[in-house]
C-alpha cells in the first residue's frame, strides 16, 4: 500500500488496512511511507490487527503537481515507488495508490516494466451495468492513442473483464459518438477495421457513451481522454443523485418518516452503482498488478481498491496478461 | 419542425407538436416532411389545434447513414433542408429536428450561414446540476478542436448560458482530464493560456467530468468527442437509475407499499436530472435558431427540444451570438 497519495493520504489508507487485514485472516500488507505519520495511526487499530501490517519507512512523496519527468528523475526513494519495487521484487501480490497518476504510470513502466508486445499500458476498470458489468479502458493513462493501441487495449480489456466477472466469451466494442462506420476520429475508424479483421477478437462495432451502462457488450474500448471523460461524467451524475437525496432528508418533518424508509431504499440502490466510482482502476500491461484508486479517496474507496486488488494478485492478472500478450507476439511474429 | 428524423420520425413529432400548440395559444408551426404521412397523423389531433399546423410537403428524407457531403450534393429538398430555408428565409424564428447531426451542421452552414468569425458552429445544452445548470459545448459537431475553436465555443456558450440562466457574469472553463496545467492534450492547454489570456472571457481553469453536474462553473468548453461522451455517458447513468427504479417496483408484496413511495420520490428526482437528457441541443454559430432534439426522440423529448427553441427564438438566440461575435470580430481587427 502506498499510505501517501490522494487528498487523505494515510488518514484514509490505514483504516482502509485494518479493516481488510480484519477481513481477510491470511492477508499481510506492507504500508510504505513516513513512520512517524503511519505509526500513530496504526496505534489506533486493535493490537491483533497491526501485527500483519508492516510499516516500510519512506520519507519521500509524490503529489499531484508531480510530473511523469519529475517522477523519474528525483521520486525514486518515494513511497509509490518503492511499493512498485516491492511487487517487482515478488515481496508483494500487488500495489494500491491514489497517488498521481502520471507518475504511477511512469514509474510503474520503469521499474516493473511492460509485458511483451504492449507499447503503452491502460488504465481500466468493471464497471456495473443493469445485470452485470462492463470493462472500460483506457480511463485516462494514454491521451493520444494509435489504432495499434486501441486494439492492444482491447486485448489488455478482454483478459481483464474474463478476471474480473468470469466469463469467457466476451464482446467487444469501440467508444465512439455514433455507431455509423464514417463516425469519429481516422484512428477510431481505423481500430475498427483492425479489430474486426482479428478473428481472436468477438469485436461488435461502435457503441455509445450510454452503451456502457447498458451492458450490451463486455468490454468497451478507447482513448484516456475519452475514457476518463466518461467515467467521470458518470460520478459526477451519482454524486449528484447523493446530493439531491440529502435534500429530501431535510423536508418538512411530516414528511420525514416515509421519507427516511424511501431513502433506505435509495442508499440501498445507490451503493448498486457506488462500485463504479469506487472499486479502483487497474493498470494492465505491467509486469505486475497495480491497482490506482480514487483520487479524492475516502477509506471506503481505498478499502474497495484493496478488494480488486486482492482480486488481481489471486487470479494473476498481471501473469495472465503476460502469457496472453506473449502469445499474440508470437503469433505475429509467425505471421511476419 | 422537420418531422422526419430520429427513430420514430413523425409519430414522435406530431404528438409533441400537438401539446405544444395546446400549451402556446400564439404558436404557429410548419411541419416539414411526405404529406401522405403527416396528414393521418394530424387527422388525430382536435381540429382546434390542427389549425395552426401547417403540412410543407417535401418527400425527401434524410437517414441516419447519409454523410455530410451527400447531404449537401442530394439532399437539397429533405424535410431538413427545406425546414431550414424557412428559417433563413425569416418565415420561422428556429427549427427542430431529431435528424442526423453531420448531415445536419452541414445543410446549417450551407443554407444559414455562420455568425461573423466563427470558424465552425458548436453544439451545446444546458444541463441541470445541485442548485443550477451548467451550459456544454461542443456536443458532437466537431471532432478535431484546435485551441481557437475552443476559444470561439467558449465565447458562444457564454452567450447562450446567459439566455438559457438569465445570469450575466459567468464562469467558463475548459473540460480536461485533470487540474493542472501539465494535463491533457497540446490544443486543451493552449486553448488555456488563450481564454486566461482574454479579459473579455472569466475563464478559471480546467474542470473533470464531475464537475460539470457540479455546477461548479457556468460555461464548460471541450471538443465534440469529449462533449458527447460526457453528455451519453451521463445519460447511460440517468437510463441505469430508470431501469434499477424498476426492478425496486417488483420486489416483494410487503415491502411494495413503502417502496412505492421510495418511487415517487425516485421518479420526481429523475425527473430533476432528466432535463439534461431531453432538452434539445442548439447549434451555436449558425445564423438561425438550430435545436437538435435527441436522437431516440421520444414524443416527450421533441416537446422539451421545442420548449428549447422557443426559447432561443424568443431571446434572439441567433442574432445575439451574431452581434457578440461580430463585436469580438472587429475588435480583433482594431487590435490588428
Amino acid at each position: 500500500m502506498d499510505a501517501m497519495g490522494g487528498d487523505l493520504g494515510p488518514r484514509s489508507v490505514v483504516p482502509a488496512c485494518a479493516r481488510f487485514i480484519a477481513r481477510f485472516p491470511k492477508a499481510e500488507l506492507k504500508l510504505f511511507g513516513p513512520r512517524s505519520q503511519l505509526q500513530s495511526l496504526l496505534l489506533d487499530q486493535p493490537p491483533a490487527l497491526r501485527e500483519r501490517m508492516e510499516i516500510v519507512c519512506c520519507e519521500q512523496v509524490i503529489t499531484q503537481e508531480c510530473n511523469p519527468v519529475q517522477a523519474l528523475r528525483r521520486k525514486r526513494e518515494s513511497s509509490m515507488a518503492r511499493a512498485l519495487q516491492a511487487v517487482a521484487d515478488g515481496e508483494c501480490g500487488a500495489v494500491v495508490t491514489s497517488g498521481n497518476t502520471g507518475a504511477l504510470l511512469a514509474l510503474g513502466r520503469s521499474i516493473l516494466g511492460t509485458v511483451p508486445g504492449v507499447r503503452r499500458p491502460a488504465l481500466g476498470k468493471s464497471i456495473p451495468t443493469a445485470d452485470s458489468s462492463c470493462f472500460l479502458l483506457d480511463l485516462g493513462a494514454n491521451i493520444d492513442c494509435t489504432a495499434e493501441d486501441l486494439v492492444q487495449f482491447a486485448r489488455l480489456g478482454v483478459e481483464a473483464q474474463r478476471v474480473f466477472s468470469g466469463r469467457e466469451s466476451l464482446e467487444v466494442a469501440l467508444l465512439n459518438i455514433g455507431a455509423e462506420e464514417h463516425k469519429g476520429t481516422e484512428e477510431i475508424r481505423r481500430a475498427g477495421q483492425l479489430l474486426g479483421a482479428d478473428p481472436t477478437i468477438n469485436y461488435v462495432g461502435f457503441v455509445e457513451g450510454h452503451d456502457i451502462f447498458a451492458g450490451v457488450v463486455d468490454v468497451v474500448v478507447c482513448n484516456g481522454l475519452m475514457g476518463n471523460v466518461a467515467m467521470k461524467s458518470a460520478e459526477g451524475v451519482i454524486r449528484l443523485i447523493g446530493q439531491k437525496t440529502f435534500t429530501i432528508d431535510k423536508k418538512a418533518p411530516i414528511k420525514r418518516f416515509f421519507g427516511q424508509l424511501a431513502i433506505n431504499l435509495l442508499r440501498k440502490w445507490r451503493t448498486q452503482l457506488e462500485p463504479g466510482r469506487y472499486n479502483g482502476a487497474s493498470f494492465l500491461g505491467l509486469q505486475g498488478n497495480v491497482i490506482k484508486s480514487h483520487g479524492g479517496a475516502s477509506s471506503e474507496a481505498f478499502y474497495r481498491a484493496m478488494l480488486t486488488a486482492r482480486e488481481c494478485a489471486e487470479a494473476d492478472l498481471a501473469g495472465r496478461l503476460d502469457s496472453a500478450m506473449s502469445a499474440v507476439a508470437q503469433r505475429q511474429m509467425g505471421d511476419g
